[in-house]
Protein backbone atom coordinates (compact mmCIF):
# COMPACT_ATOMS: atom_id res chain seq x y z
CA UNK A 1 0.00 0.00 0.00
CA UNK A 2 1.16 3.27 -0.75
CA UNK A 3 1.72 5.51 2.13
CA UNK A 4 -0.91 8.98 1.52
CA UNK A 5 0.10 12.48 2.57
CA UNK A 6 -2.23 15.05 2.82
CA UNK A 7 -0.94 18.46 0.88
CA UNK A 8 -2.22 21.39 3.22
CA UNK A 9 -3.41 23.66 0.39
CA UNK A 10 -6.15 21.23 0.24
CA UNK A 11 -8.09 22.04 2.73
CA UNK A 12 -6.60 25.55 2.99
CA UNK A 13 -10.02 27.62 2.73
CA UNK A 14 -11.05 25.83 5.95
CA UNK A 15 -8.22 24.14 8.37
CA UNK A 16 -4.58 25.52 9.87
CA UNK A 17 -1.93 23.80 10.13
CA UNK A 18 -2.90 22.03 13.45
CA UNK A 19 -6.34 20.92 12.29
CA UNK A 20 -4.85 19.95 9.53
CA UNK A 21 -2.12 17.25 11.96
CA UNK A 22 -5.12 16.59 13.63
CA UNK A 23 -7.32 15.73 10.67
CA UNK A 24 -4.07 13.40 9.32
CA UNK A 25 -4.16 11.75 12.54
CA UNK A 26 -8.08 10.90 12.94
CA UNK A 27 -8.09 10.00 9.47
CA UNK A 28 -4.93 7.86 9.25
CA UNK A 29 -3.22 9.44 6.52
CA UNK A 30 0.31 9.14 7.87
CA UNK A 31 2.00 11.95 5.97
CA UNK A 32 1.48 15.89 5.60
CA UNK A 33 3.25 18.67 3.51
CA UNK A 34 2.38 22.19 4.60
CA UNK A 35 2.60 24.78 2.67
CA UNK A 36 4.27 27.83 4.69
CA UNK A 37 1.58 30.24 4.99
CA UNK A 38 0.14 27.98 7.34
CA UNK A 39 3.37 27.19 9.02
CA UNK A 40 4.25 30.39 9.64
CA UNK A 41 0.79 31.35 11.20
CA UNK A 42 1.41 28.31 13.59
CA UNK A 43 4.73 29.04 14.30
CA UNK A 44 7.72 26.59 13.12
CA UNK A 45 8.31 25.14 16.46
CA UNK A 46 4.86 24.07 17.52
CA UNK A 47 4.38 23.12 14.10
CA UNK A 48 7.52 20.39 14.41
CA UNK A 49 6.26 19.37 17.86
CA UNK A 50 2.83 18.53 17.27
CA UNK A 51 4.05 16.76 13.64
CA UNK A 52 6.37 14.36 15.85
CA UNK A 53 3.78 13.95 18.84
CA UNK A 54 1.12 12.74 16.00
CA UNK A 55 3.86 10.83 14.35
CA UNK A 56 3.81 11.86 11.03
CA UNK A 57 5.80 12.27 7.83
CA UNK A 58 6.51 15.83 6.20
CA UNK A 59 6.89 14.96 2.33
CA UNK A 60 7.48 18.23 1.63
CA UNK A 61 7.53 21.89 2.44
CA UNK A 62 5.86 24.00 0.13
CA UNK A 63 7.44 25.97 -1.34
CA UNK A 64 10.95 27.62 -2.43
CA UNK A 65 11.95 28.71 -5.34
CA UNK A 66 10.50 32.44 -7.16
CA UNK A 67 14.05 33.69 -7.99
CA UNK A 68 13.16 35.79 -10.79
CA UNK A 69 12.65 39.33 -10.04
CA UNK A 70 13.55 42.57 -11.57
CA UNK A 71 16.37 43.94 -10.46
CA UNK A 72 19.40 42.62 -8.18
CA UNK A 73 17.59 43.37 -5.03
CA UNK A 74 14.49 41.45 -5.94
CA UNK A 75 16.62 38.47 -6.99
CA UNK A 76 18.61 38.67 -3.58
CA UNK A 77 15.33 39.11 -1.27
CA UNK A 78 13.76 35.58 -3.25
CA UNK A 79 17.74 33.99 -2.07
CA UNK A 80 17.30 35.54 1.79
CA UNK A 81 13.43 33.62 1.75
CA UNK A 82 14.78 30.30 0.12
CA UNK A 83 17.27 30.51 3.03
CA UNK A 84 14.95 31.03 5.72
CA UNK A 85 12.68 28.08 4.07
CA UNK A 86 15.50 25.83 3.88
CA UNK A 87 15.83 26.73 7.44
CA UNK A 88 11.90 25.95 8.43
CA UNK A 89 12.25 22.84 6.14
CA UNK A 90 15.26 21.45 8.23
CA UNK A 91 13.69 21.94 11.60
CA UNK A 92 10.48 19.81 10.39
CA UNK A 93 12.80 17.05 9.06
CA UNK A 94 10.61 17.47 6.32
CA UNK A 95 11.79 15.08 2.97
CA UNK A 96 12.59 18.20 0.66
CA UNK A 97 11.49 21.53 0.49
CA UNK A 98 9.31 21.68 -2.94
CA UNK A 99 10.94 24.58 -5.35
CA UNK A 100 8.50 26.14 -7.66
CA UNK A 101 11.08 28.11 -9.30
CA UNK A 102 8.68 31.26 -10.74
CA UNK A 103 8.23 33.29 -14.01
CA UNK A 104 9.07 35.65 -15.97
CA UNK A 105 10.11 39.02 -14.27
CA UNK A 106 7.25 41.36 -14.25
CA UNK A 107 7.51 43.24 -17.96
CA UNK A 108 10.01 41.11 -19.09
CA UNK A 109 9.48 38.63 -22.11
CA UNK A 110 12.96 37.19 -21.68
CA UNK A 111 12.71 33.93 -20.87
CA UNK A 112 16.10 32.30 -20.89
CA UNK A 113 16.86 35.29 -19.13
CA UNK A 114 14.64 33.95 -16.35
CA UNK A 115 15.94 30.65 -16.69
CA UNK A 116 19.34 31.60 -15.82
CA UNK A 117 17.77 33.49 -12.77
CA UNK A 118 16.65 30.43 -11.14
CA UNK A 119 19.88 28.47 -12.25
CA UNK A 120 21.60 31.38 -10.16
CA UNK A 121 19.17 31.18 -7.37
CA UNK A 122 19.61 27.55 -6.66
CA UNK A 123 23.35 27.40 -7.16
CA UNK A 124 23.15 30.45 -4.75
CA UNK A 125 21.48 27.91 -2.01
CA UNK A 126 22.70 24.58 -2.55
CA UNK A 127 25.67 24.81 -0.27
CA UNK A 128 23.31 25.74 2.25
CA UNK A 129 20.74 23.24 1.66
CA UNK A 130 23.26 20.54 1.88
CA UNK A 131 24.02 21.21 4.85
CA UNK A 132 20.90 21.32 6.31
CA UNK A 133 20.53 18.11 5.06
CA UNK A 134 17.37 19.44 2.61
CA UNK A 135 16.62 18.52 -0.88
CA UNK A 136 15.65 20.63 -3.06
CA UNK A 137 12.98 19.43 -4.86
CA UNK A 138 12.51 21.40 -8.05
CA UNK A 139 9.00 21.15 -9.49
CA UNK A 140 8.35 21.03 -13.32
CA UNK A 141 5.17 23.45 -13.40
CA UNK A 142 2.68 23.57 -16.14
CA UNK A 143 3.61 25.05 -19.47
CA UNK A 144 0.28 27.65 -18.82
CA UNK A 145 2.26 29.09 -15.54
CA UNK A 146 5.20 29.15 -17.36
CA UNK A 147 4.80 33.25 -17.65
CA UNK A 148 4.19 33.63 -14.11
CA UNK A 149 4.37 31.02 -11.97
CA UNK A 150 7.46 28.28 -13.41
CA UNK A 151 9.99 29.14 -16.14
CA UNK A 152 10.59 25.54 -15.61
CA UNK A 153 8.13 23.59 -17.33
CA UNK A 154 9.50 19.91 -18.10
CA UNK A 155 10.79 17.01 -16.17
CA UNK A 156 13.76 16.94 -18.75
CA UNK A 157 14.53 20.34 -17.83
CA UNK A 158 14.36 19.90 -14.50
CA UNK A 159 16.66 16.99 -14.66
CA UNK A 160 19.37 18.53 -16.93
CA UNK A 161 19.16 21.10 -13.91
CA UNK A 162 19.41 18.16 -11.66
CA UNK A 163 22.70 17.03 -13.50
CA UNK A 164 24.39 20.82 -13.54
CA UNK A 165 23.56 20.88 -10.02
CA UNK A 166 24.81 17.82 -8.78
CA UNK A 167 24.07 16.49 -5.30
CA UNK A 168 20.89 17.76 -2.59
CA UNK A 169 18.52 18.52 -5.96
CA UNK A 170 16.05 15.96 -7.03
CA UNK A 171 12.82 16.52 -8.46
CA UNK A 172 9.16 16.78 -7.65
CA UNK A 173 6.90 14.96 -9.77
CA UNK A 174 3.23 16.13 -9.97
CA UNK A 175 1.01 14.54 -12.06
CA UNK A 176 -1.03 17.32 -12.85
CA UNK A 177 2.38 19.03 -14.46
CA UNK A 178 3.73 16.38 -16.61
CA UNK A 179 1.26 13.63 -17.59
CA UNK A 180 0.60 15.92 -20.72
CA UNK A 181 4.63 15.30 -21.69
CA UNK A 182 5.18 13.23 -24.94
CA UNK A 183 8.78 12.35 -23.42
CA UNK A 184 7.24 11.57 -19.89
CA UNK A 185 8.46 7.82 -19.60
CA UNK A 186 11.97 8.35 -21.08
CA UNK A 187 11.91 10.92 -17.83
CA UNK A 188 10.48 9.35 -15.75
CA UNK A 189 13.51 6.37 -16.45
CA UNK A 190 15.79 8.86 -16.77
CA UNK A 191 14.78 10.09 -12.89
CA UNK A 192 16.33 7.50 -11.75
CA UNK A 193 17.80 8.40 -7.85
CA UNK A 194 15.97 11.67 -7.68
CA UNK A 195 12.15 11.81 -7.46
CA UNK A 196 12.02 13.25 -4.19
CA UNK A 197 8.04 13.64 -3.85
CA UNK A 198 5.31 12.62 -6.13
CA UNK A 199 2.02 14.37 -6.35
CA UNK A 200 -1.17 13.91 -7.76
CA UNK A 201 -4.83 15.29 -8.77
CA UNK A 202 -6.42 15.50 -11.95
CA UNK A 203 -7.05 16.93 -15.24
CA UNK A 204 -10.59 17.65 -15.38
CA UNK A 205 -12.48 18.24 -18.75
CA UNK A 206 -13.75 21.07 -18.91
CA UNK A 207 -11.17 22.97 -17.17
CA UNK A 208 -12.09 26.21 -16.04
CA UNK A 209 -9.29 27.58 -14.28
CA UNK A 210 -5.88 27.80 -15.30
CA UNK A 211 -4.45 27.44 -11.42
CA UNK A 212 -7.53 26.91 -9.12
CA UNK A 213 -9.99 24.00 -10.81
CA UNK A 214 -7.87 20.95 -10.69
CA UNK A 215 -9.42 17.74 -9.84
CA UNK A 216 -9.55 15.13 -7.33
CA UNK A 217 -7.86 11.69 -8.19
CA UNK A 218 -10.43 9.70 -10.28
CA UNK A 219 -12.11 12.87 -11.64
CA UNK A 220 -10.08 13.73 -14.54
CA UNK A 221 -8.27 12.08 -17.44
CA UNK A 222 -4.98 11.28 -15.87
CA UNK A 223 -3.39 8.32 -16.06
CA UNK A 224 -2.03 8.67 -12.47
CA UNK A 225 -1.53 4.92 -12.02
CA UNK A 226 0.43 4.41 -14.53
CA UNK A 227 2.71 7.61 -13.83
CA UNK A 228 3.08 6.32 -10.23
CA UNK A 229 4.23 3.19 -11.59
CA UNK A 230 7.13 4.73 -13.47
CA UNK A 231 7.73 6.36 -10.45
CA UNK A 232 8.18 3.16 -8.82
CA UNK A 233 10.34 1.53 -11.93
CA UNK A 234 12.43 4.48 -11.38
CA UNK A 235 13.34 3.41 -7.65
CA UNK A 236 10.88 5.97 -5.81
CA UNK A 237 8.95 4.19 -3.07
CA UNK A 238 7.86 7.30 -1.06
CA UNK A 239 4.24 8.97 -0.23
CA UNK A 240 1.66 9.90 -2.69
CA UNK A 241 0.70 13.49 -1.71
CA UNK A 242 -2.73 15.01 -2.40
CA UNK A 243 -2.03 18.60 -3.28
CA UNK A 244 -5.71 20.30 -5.03
CA UNK A 245 -5.42 23.83 -5.91
CA UNK A 246 -9.32 23.89 -6.50
CA UNK A 247 -12.33 26.37 -5.23
CA UNK A 248 -14.87 23.25 -5.37
CA UNK A 249 -13.14 21.39 -3.11
CA UNK A 250 -12.34 24.59 -0.86
CA UNK A 251 -16.08 24.77 -0.74
CA UNK A 252 -16.13 20.93 0.90
CA UNK A 253 -15.94 20.44 4.40
CA UNK A 254 -12.07 19.03 5.47
CA UNK A 255 -13.33 15.87 7.12
CA UNK A 256 -15.25 14.67 3.97
CA UNK A 257 -12.65 15.84 1.73
CA UNK A 258 -9.65 13.26 3.54
CA UNK A 259 -12.49 10.73 3.21
CA UNK A 260 -12.63 11.02 -0.26
CA UNK A 261 -8.58 11.51 -1.11
CA UNK A 262 -8.16 8.59 1.18
CA UNK A 263 -10.52 6.37 -0.95
CA UNK A 264 -9.91 7.65 -4.29
CA UNK A 265 -6.11 6.79 -3.62
CA UNK A 266 -6.47 3.60 -1.98
CA UNK A 267 -9.15 3.01 -5.50
CA UNK A 268 -5.37 3.65 -7.34
CA UNK A 269 -2.88 3.03 -5.09
CA UNK B 1 8.16 43.28 -44.73
CA UNK B 2 6.94 40.06 -43.29
CA UNK B 3 3.64 39.73 -44.83
CA UNK B 4 0.65 39.34 -42.76
CA UNK B 5 -2.24 36.91 -43.10
CA UNK B 6 -5.66 36.92 -41.33
CA UNK B 7 -7.02 33.86 -39.92
CA UNK B 8 -10.99 34.36 -40.38
CA UNK B 9 -11.41 32.82 -36.45
CA UNK B 10 -10.39 36.48 -35.13
CA UNK B 11 -13.55 38.44 -36.32
CA UNK B 12 -15.77 35.51 -36.25
CA UNK B 13 -18.12 36.99 -34.39
CA UNK B 14 -18.70 39.51 -36.50
CA UNK B 15 -17.61 38.60 -39.98
CA UNK B 16 -18.33 36.04 -42.66
CA UNK B 17 -15.74 34.92 -45.27
CA UNK B 18 -16.71 37.40 -48.04
CA UNK B 19 -16.19 40.45 -45.39
CA UNK B 20 -12.51 39.01 -44.35
CA UNK B 21 -11.94 38.70 -47.97
CA UNK B 22 -13.26 42.20 -48.52
CA UNK B 23 -11.68 43.10 -45.33
CA UNK B 24 -8.17 42.13 -46.13
CA UNK B 25 -8.39 43.67 -49.43
CA UNK B 26 -9.45 46.66 -47.94
CA UNK B 27 -6.52 46.77 -45.40
CA UNK B 28 -3.94 45.65 -47.30
CA UNK B 29 -3.43 42.69 -45.93
CA UNK B 30 -2.17 40.19 -48.89
CA UNK B 31 -3.16 36.70 -46.68
CA UNK B 32 -6.15 34.65 -45.59
CA UNK B 33 -6.92 31.51 -43.71
CA UNK B 34 -10.43 30.52 -43.58
CA UNK B 35 -12.03 28.17 -40.85
CA UNK B 36 -14.08 25.10 -42.50
CA UNK B 37 -17.20 26.53 -40.80
CA UNK B 38 -17.02 29.81 -42.77
CA UNK B 39 -15.76 28.19 -46.09
CA UNK B 40 -19.06 25.98 -45.88
CA UNK B 41 -21.18 28.93 -45.28
CA UNK B 42 -19.58 30.29 -47.98
CA UNK B 43 -19.29 28.00 -50.17
CA UNK B 44 -16.08 26.33 -51.42
CA UNK B 45 -16.27 27.53 -55.08
CA UNK B 46 -17.05 30.93 -54.46
CA UNK B 47 -14.69 31.57 -51.91
CA UNK B 48 -11.55 30.06 -54.01
CA UNK B 49 -13.20 32.37 -56.70
CA UNK B 50 -13.24 35.53 -54.70
CA UNK B 51 -10.08 34.69 -52.80
CA UNK B 52 -8.32 34.50 -56.40
CA UNK B 53 -10.26 37.82 -57.71
CA UNK B 54 -9.01 39.62 -54.67
CA UNK B 55 -5.51 38.44 -55.32
CA UNK B 56 -5.28 37.16 -51.74
CA UNK B 57 -2.82 34.33 -51.08
CA UNK B 58 -4.24 31.34 -48.62
CA UNK B 59 -1.65 30.66 -45.85
CA UNK B 60 -3.85 27.55 -44.86
CA UNK B 61 -7.06 25.82 -44.32
CA UNK B 62 -8.50 25.33 -40.65
CA UNK B 63 -8.55 22.78 -39.67
CA UNK B 64 -8.29 18.83 -40.17
CA UNK B 65 -7.08 16.76 -37.58
CA UNK B 66 -9.25 15.69 -34.63
CA UNK B 67 -8.89 11.72 -35.40
CA UNK B 68 -9.12 9.95 -32.07
CA UNK B 69 -12.40 8.34 -31.59
CA UNK B 70 -13.94 6.11 -29.06
CA UNK B 71 -14.39 3.75 -32.14
CA UNK B 72 -13.69 2.49 -35.79
CA UNK B 73 -16.57 4.21 -36.80
CA UNK B 74 -15.47 7.70 -35.45
CA UNK B 75 -12.25 7.04 -36.48
CA UNK B 76 -13.59 6.16 -39.97
CA UNK B 77 -15.81 9.47 -40.14
CA UNK B 78 -13.01 11.61 -38.93
CA UNK B 79 -10.57 10.36 -41.93
CA UNK B 80 -13.35 10.80 -44.40
CA UNK B 81 -13.66 14.52 -43.12
CA UNK B 82 -9.95 15.20 -43.66
CA UNK B 83 -10.33 13.92 -47.06
CA UNK B 84 -13.41 16.42 -47.64
CA UNK B 85 -10.77 19.05 -45.94
CA UNK B 86 -8.21 17.86 -48.08
CA UNK B 87 -10.34 18.82 -51.38
CA UNK B 88 -11.45 21.70 -49.82
CA UNK B 89 -7.27 23.14 -49.20
CA UNK B 90 -6.58 21.99 -53.10
CA UNK B 91 -9.29 24.01 -54.45
CA UNK B 92 -8.61 27.20 -52.02
CA UNK B 93 -4.92 26.33 -53.46
CA UNK B 94 -4.24 27.16 -49.98
CA UNK B 95 -0.48 26.76 -48.36
CA UNK B 96 -1.43 24.06 -45.78
CA UNK B 97 -3.98 22.21 -44.40
CA UNK B 98 -3.27 22.83 -40.47
CA UNK B 99 -4.35 19.65 -38.52
CA UNK B 100 -5.44 20.04 -34.95
CA UNK B 101 -4.80 16.14 -34.28
CA UNK B 102 -7.29 15.88 -31.70
CA UNK B 103 -7.48 15.08 -27.94
CA UNK B 104 -8.20 11.82 -26.01
CA UNK B 105 -11.65 9.98 -26.91
CA UNK B 106 -14.48 10.67 -24.69
CA UNK B 107 -13.74 8.58 -21.15
CA UNK B 108 -10.58 7.82 -21.97
CA UNK B 109 -7.18 7.76 -20.22
CA UNK B 110 -4.93 6.49 -22.72
CA UNK B 111 -2.83 9.16 -24.03
CA UNK B 112 -0.30 6.35 -25.67
CA UNK B 113 -3.31 5.45 -27.65
CA UNK B 114 -4.63 8.38 -28.60
CA UNK B 115 -1.71 9.24 -29.95
CA UNK B 116 -1.44 6.13 -31.97
CA UNK B 117 -5.28 6.95 -33.72
CA UNK B 118 -3.41 10.39 -34.63
CA UNK B 119 -0.91 8.77 -36.79
CA UNK B 120 -2.63 6.12 -38.20
CA UNK B 121 -5.21 8.89 -39.10
CA UNK B 122 -2.21 11.01 -40.78
CA UNK B 123 -1.48 7.91 -42.35
CA UNK B 124 -4.82 6.86 -43.63
CA UNK B 125 -5.09 10.38 -45.75
CA UNK B 126 -1.00 11.05 -46.76
CA UNK B 127 -1.63 9.96 -50.04
CA UNK B 128 -4.86 11.88 -50.99
CA UNK B 129 -2.73 14.76 -49.45
CA UNK B 130 0.53 14.20 -51.46
CA UNK B 131 -1.34 13.38 -54.95
CA UNK B 132 -3.50 17.08 -54.43
CA UNK B 133 -0.28 18.58 -52.99
CA UNK B 134 -1.95 19.84 -50.23
CA UNK B 135 0.84 19.86 -47.41
CA UNK B 136 -0.51 18.27 -44.10
CA UNK B 137 1.33 20.93 -41.21
CA UNK B 138 0.87 19.65 -37.98
CA UNK B 139 0.54 22.43 -35.52
CA UNK B 140 1.37 21.12 -32.01
CA UNK B 141 -1.19 22.70 -29.43
CA UNK B 142 -0.07 24.03 -25.75
CA UNK B 143 -0.79 21.43 -23.21
CA UNK B 144 -3.36 22.89 -21.36
CA UNK B 145 -5.22 21.11 -24.38
CA UNK B 146 -3.87 17.74 -24.71
CA UNK B 147 -7.44 16.33 -22.81
CA UNK B 148 -9.30 17.53 -25.15
CA UNK B 149 -8.12 19.05 -28.28
CA UNK B 150 -4.41 17.95 -29.75
CA UNK B 151 -2.69 15.28 -27.39
CA UNK B 152 0.40 16.40 -30.04
CA UNK B 153 2.08 19.07 -27.37
CA UNK B 154 4.99 19.88 -28.64
CA UNK B 155 7.32 20.87 -31.55
CA UNK B 156 9.60 18.11 -31.29
CA UNK B 157 6.94 15.74 -31.06
CA UNK B 158 5.52 16.95 -34.19
CA UNK B 159 8.71 16.60 -35.71
CA UNK B 160 9.48 13.18 -34.96
CA UNK B 161 6.04 12.08 -36.78
CA UNK B 162 7.41 14.05 -39.88
CA UNK B 163 10.11 12.44 -40.22
CA UNK B 164 7.75 9.05 -39.44
CA UNK B 165 5.58 10.16 -42.17
CA UNK B 166 7.83 11.48 -45.00
CA UNK B 167 6.84 13.76 -47.62
CA UNK B 168 3.89 16.14 -47.69
CA UNK B 169 3.75 16.53 -44.05
CA UNK B 170 5.08 19.70 -42.40
CA UNK B 171 4.63 21.54 -39.25
CA UNK B 172 2.18 24.81 -38.36
CA UNK B 173 4.30 26.53 -35.37
CA UNK B 174 2.23 29.12 -33.54
CA UNK B 175 4.01 30.64 -30.79
CA UNK B 176 1.23 30.39 -28.61
CA UNK B 177 1.20 27.01 -28.14
CA UNK B 178 5.20 26.88 -28.33
CA UNK B 179 6.94 30.08 -26.68
CA UNK B 180 7.22 28.34 -23.10
CA UNK B 181 9.26 25.13 -24.62
CA UNK B 182 12.92 24.71 -22.74
CA UNK B 183 13.46 22.78 -26.37
CA UNK B 184 11.98 25.25 -28.59
CA UNK B 185 15.25 27.00 -30.06
CA UNK B 186 16.33 23.53 -31.08
CA UNK B 187 13.23 22.28 -32.30
CA UNK B 188 12.73 25.27 -34.58
CA UNK B 189 16.34 24.92 -35.82
CA UNK B 190 15.87 20.89 -36.59
CA UNK B 191 12.39 22.31 -38.55
CA UNK B 192 14.47 23.34 -40.84
CA UNK B 193 12.40 23.16 -44.64
CA UNK B 194 9.53 21.88 -42.59
CA UNK B 195 7.74 24.40 -41.62
CA UNK B 196 4.17 25.25 -43.43
CA UNK B 197 2.37 28.07 -41.54
CA UNK B 198 4.04 30.58 -38.62
CA UNK B 199 1.09 31.81 -36.19
CA UNK B 200 1.42 34.72 -34.18
CA UNK B 201 -1.09 36.06 -31.06
CA UNK B 202 0.40 36.41 -27.29
CA UNK B 203 0.15 35.30 -23.80
CA UNK B 204 -2.00 37.19 -21.73
CA UNK B 205 -0.92 37.33 -17.71
CA UNK B 206 -3.29 36.55 -16.32
CA UNK B 207 -4.80 34.08 -18.78
CA UNK B 208 -8.43 33.49 -17.93
CA UNK B 209 -9.63 30.96 -20.28
CA UNK B 210 -7.86 28.05 -21.48
CA UNK B 211 -9.14 28.90 -24.81
CA UNK B 212 -10.77 31.74 -25.54
CA UNK B 213 -8.01 34.65 -23.80
CA UNK B 214 -5.51 35.21 -26.32
CA UNK B 215 -3.53 38.37 -26.79
CA UNK B 216 -2.85 40.77 -29.88
CA UNK B 217 0.30 40.66 -30.77
CA UNK B 218 2.13 42.64 -28.42
CA UNK B 219 -0.17 42.82 -25.49
CA UNK B 220 1.47 39.84 -23.65
CA UNK B 221 4.65 38.23 -22.81
CA UNK B 222 5.63 35.94 -25.97
CA UNK B 223 8.93 37.26 -27.61
CA UNK B 224 7.08 36.99 -31.09
CA UNK B 225 10.08 38.31 -32.86
CA UNK B 226 12.76 36.37 -31.59
CA UNK B 227 10.35 32.85 -32.23
CA UNK B 228 9.84 34.41 -36.29
CA UNK B 229 13.90 35.01 -36.49
CA UNK B 230 13.86 31.15 -35.58
CA UNK B 231 11.60 30.25 -38.06
CA UNK B 232 13.46 32.31 -40.54
CA UNK B 233 16.64 30.78 -39.90
CA UNK B 234 15.41 27.18 -40.42
CA UNK B 235 13.99 28.91 -43.97
CA UNK B 236 10.78 29.16 -43.76
CA UNK B 237 10.33 33.30 -45.84
CA UNK B 238 5.88 33.20 -45.38
CA UNK B 239 3.52 34.98 -43.75
CA UNK B 240 3.05 35.72 -40.14
CA UNK B 241 -0.83 34.51 -39.63
CA UNK B 242 -2.54 36.24 -36.86
CA UNK B 243 -5.20 33.83 -35.51
CA UNK B 244 -6.99 35.04 -32.02
CA UNK B 245 -9.47 33.35 -29.77
CA UNK B 246 -10.32 35.94 -28.00
CA UNK B 247 -13.83 37.22 -26.50
CA UNK B 248 -12.23 40.19 -25.70
CA UNK B 249 -11.41 41.07 -29.42
CA UNK B 250 -14.34 39.35 -30.96
CA UNK B 251 -16.31 41.96 -29.30
CA UNK B 252 -14.71 44.47 -31.33
CA UNK B 253 -15.60 46.13 -34.80
CA UNK B 254 -13.41 43.92 -37.48
CA UNK B 255 -12.18 46.80 -39.17
CA UNK B 256 -10.51 48.25 -35.62
CA UNK B 257 -9.09 44.42 -35.11
CA UNK B 258 -7.24 44.49 -38.63
CA UNK B 259 -6.33 48.15 -37.91
CA UNK B 260 -4.17 46.76 -34.84
CA UNK B 261 -3.29 43.47 -36.14
CA UNK B 262 -1.20 45.51 -39.06
CA UNK B 263 -0.05 48.06 -37.03
CA UNK B 264 1.18 45.37 -34.01
CA UNK B 265 2.30 43.46 -37.25
CA UNK B 266 4.60 45.85 -38.43
CA UNK B 267 5.48 46.44 -35.12
CA UNK B 268 7.19 43.24 -33.83
CA UNK B 269 8.09 42.42 -38.35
Amino acid sequence: MIPLSLNTVTVKEKWGLADCIEGCARHGIPGISPWRDVLHAMGVDAAAKQVRDAGLTVTGLCRGGMFPAPDAAGRAAAIEDNRRAIEEAHKLKAQCLVMVCGGLPAGSKDLPGARAMVRDGLAAILDEARAAGVTLALEPLHPMTCADRSVLSTLGQALDLCEALGAGVGVAVDVYHVWWDPDLAAQMARAKGRIAAFHACDWLVPTTDLVFDRGMPGDGVIDIAAIRHMAEEAGYAGFTEVELLSRRWWGEEPDHVLSVMKERHAGIA
